[in-house]
């Protein structure tokens, strides 16, 4: 096989020691890991759920293994961790006939961006669905096509985010979080046959909420249902959970309560890493 | 940044020498060509497609790289070329804030694969659909997991190929190609709003469908209008149109109207390039 690449010949199959069918196929999956005090946060649970991605890519790879890189590259300053297994192979189809070689493990280490925590987020309604549909729509996986074109449309617009419908018209999630919404003392989001991401703080945010007064449920939610709820937030492994405080130029309520999931979360993680992230980058720093 | 890749510690940002963006989230977009006698066959197609998908990323690229690119790997022998752009930037966030660099460009020459034409298809439905609402089910984005998936699980079930289902239930595309019926004189195909990939063979064969005595129509199809139909074929650059023998173990039926399509196809291919592919690569050899 003959390749170039940016314009030089390149030697080998592809560009990269390993991971070619991940690279140029989007066949992989990955995590997104916030790192304090020199410790990644709730990594166990980041690595079930990349296990469990793995698994239903056909692309085991042993857990020790990613555990291992991830601690490799993780330094004591607040960051984040990206953990990516991408499959391995050159082989031409998409079955990836041909001997198979192991999944290539990716991890790298960066800064916190400024500003990650409790920003509050403007969101624009996206015309890129979720497929509900696909397996892959509650996996983190490589293949992010339509995160990022609902992303850049909402920025085009500019939101902050993408609130993105699935194919029914109903609520699944943001672009780079999972949505919930607060309605009296109920807390709710949708369910992962919506399309939906299985988030790490999503998960720890059902959880917590009967501690905090809250009836937890996952439910189907329409753009109305946002517009009329007492509060809007979403969740990731990153901001933890930033008030949604408008969709398509309309301003959303927020009631303390979005406010007592995140500092909760934020206490969730001094008991991990022993720094609080409100101290540890303050808001817009 | 830190990064480590494969247990080995990397320097800069990820183990390429562009696209990271590309590689990481699926960014991109790609062309599969046929290459017959030194020619990429239909390539003003295949480069007006790209750059239709690039300009839908946000991410375009001067067409004469593109075409440079391929005729600087296209070599004599029967092959196929593989053309990837890929967003390039090292940025975090999906919008790809921060300094944009140039989109990688990434060609490929392999030799054509044994049995690639006319080769009857085995087919079993999926349980992955494709995502009639977004764009990225009309492009060859690099995300193709869900095609992954489907063609995964359809292997597993000793079929050749997935058909795919769009999330309304109907007849969408093969995991690697376009889906035809011929009933009576018609000839169809499902329109691109059911989340279909705008295939170059595709449009070739509706364009020439006068032509062989047959009215071509794009209309919605279910999977009962497979199985009743007089013959059912899929379309790809690759192996141009192939039978559909069978769907989920119940065989189809196939009118000598599939081998006149693939016949006619073989026609242009003389006319384009000066072989046959017929004769390039016999039948099973």
């Amino acid at each position: 096989m003959r390749t170039r690449f940016d314009g030089k010949s390149i030697s080998g199959t592809v560009p990269a020691p390993g991971g070619e069918r991940g690279i140029l196929l989007g066949d992989g999956a990955f995590e997104t890991i916030l790192s304090l005090n020199g410790t990644p946060v709730w990594l166990a649970a980041h690595l079930d759920r990349l296990e469990a991605a793995l698994s239903t890519l056909g692309m085991p790879v042993g857990r020790k293994h990613m555990e291992d890189e991830v601690r490799a590259v993780t330094g004591r300053e607040p960051g984040v961790v990206r953990l990516s297994v991408l499959r391995g192979g050159s082989g031409r189809g998409l079955a990836g006939a041909g001997p198979e070689v192991p999944p290539a493990v990716l991890a790298s280490f960066a800064p916190l961006p400024r500003g990650v925590f409790r920003e509050p987020v403007r969101m624009a309604v996206s015309s890129v669905r979720r497929n509900e549909g696909s397996p892959s729509s509650r996996m983190k996986t490589l293949s992010y096509a339509d995160n990022i074109l609902a992303s850049r449309e909402a920025a085009a617009k500019g939101a902050d985010e993408a609130l993105m419908l699935n194919n029914a018209g109903r609520v699944a999630s943001a672009s780079i979080g999972n949505i919930f919404i607060v309605r009296g003392a109920r807390l709710i989001t949708p369910p992962g046959t919506e399309g939906v991401l299985g988030g790490i703080t999503r998960r720890r945010v059902l959880e917590m909420a009967s501690g905090l007064g809250l009836e937890a449920a996952e439910a189907p939610l329409s753009v109305g249902d946002l517009v009329s709820a007492d509060a809007v937030f979403m969740t990731n492994s990153l901001r933890l959970a930033s008030p949604v405080t408008e969709l398509d130029g309309t301003a959303l309520k927020c009631t303390d309560a979005a406010y007592r999931v995140f500092s909760r979360l934020c206490a969730d993680i001094v008991s991990e890493t022993g720094l609080d992230p409100r101290e540890t980058l303050p808001r817009g720093q």
